[in-house]
């Protein structure tokens, strides 16, 4: 009955090797290529980037997001 | 016993490819077309617009935002 | 054993179609008609009014409440 | 094993058509004739009413109290 | 494998009918004979008196105390 | 395929009987002996003290912590 | 279907024995060998060291950290 282009999830699964901006509940946002993600939202990206307040702050390399800490995944 | 229509995830069903309005614990708001949801509430916005305090901040394409940071989501 | 109308949703049922005002963690206030709800207490309301610090503040038709932003929903 | 007196659950059903006192996290306390409770704390009140630091506020009728924003509940 | 002794709900079982002091997230602390809890660490005291910063202020009677909001239960 | 030695309960239970420091997200540290612990990370320590802000505040004998008000545990 | 390199918890393990920092929603920050994860995102690490605003604060040994309290763990 539900079809499978509605699920969230799938909106994230064609985002995967493609460059996506996670917003946090702590007001940073990491950018970066999304390699995985599941149910529960974890993210990992690569070649990550790390802003605050606008202003980029570190480059991570490759960072785990767990997902209780994401507010909006943006992905194009 | 328990009729079709009287499950709040129904008034989402309904709102599929529709603008709605969806307003965060952290006092943001977004809004966009309803491309998909699930039971978690995580939701995905096509067209995506990200307003503070009123004023409109970005254009976002795009956009998952997951349930848990959701307050409302006003449909019509 | 434990009988039909000892249960918290049985007084969300019986307020089915019927005014309620729903207070929330953030202080916010919204009434309207009780369309539906489910076990998380996620609720839908019709012809639905925000209140901020007691003054209306938006009309919002229907309006999704996701459950755990909720404190209490008078019914009566 | 484990008899049926020790269990939390069972000292509010003792209280149920009693008058009862509950404090919830944002600092507010309702008192009123606990009807229904179930395994989550969410609580239905008759004759409620609401204070704000020891203030009445409120006299609200019958209230669902959503568990999650109890803290404690005397019941005598 | 894991032998009884080794759980920390045996500490609260060991300590029923003795006094016990609750520690609260909101910087309440419950003193009182601790007749029952649950694996969600609800709890439930007689004889309870509430202390906020040190000071009594309440006797309480029988209280039930919602476990998520409990920070640590000292036994002896 | 998921060898018992990578378990971060493991690490816990090798620190039976020794003395450890459980840092809370309140801010309060307790030291003591770790007698038992669950995977809710639920942790009972004997001959406890409590410090705040690294001053020592109460010696506490057995006390119980709430896994979820926990941040991190030395073990060594 | 889904490729096992694509879990966020494949990620994780491949840092298995490697330096990884990991940050926490309050703010403190854990460097240290990863010694062991689990599906909660607890982990534990060896010859840790505690950072707090970009300072040392701590040699810490081996050290449990709760999963819930982190935001990343930035592998490489």
């Amino acid at each position: 009955m539900e079809d499978y282009a509605s699920r969230p999830l799938d909106t994230l699964n064609a985002a995967r090797n493609k460059n996506v901006m996670v917003d946090m509940k702590n007001g940073y946002r990491y950018t970066g290529k999304l390699i995985a993600f599941d149910i529960h939202v974890n993210v990992v990206l690569n070649d990550a980037e790390e802003f605050q307040n606008g202003e980029a702050k570190r480059k991570l390399g490759t960072v785990f997001i767990r997902g209780d800490t994401i507010t909006i995944i943006n992905t194009a």
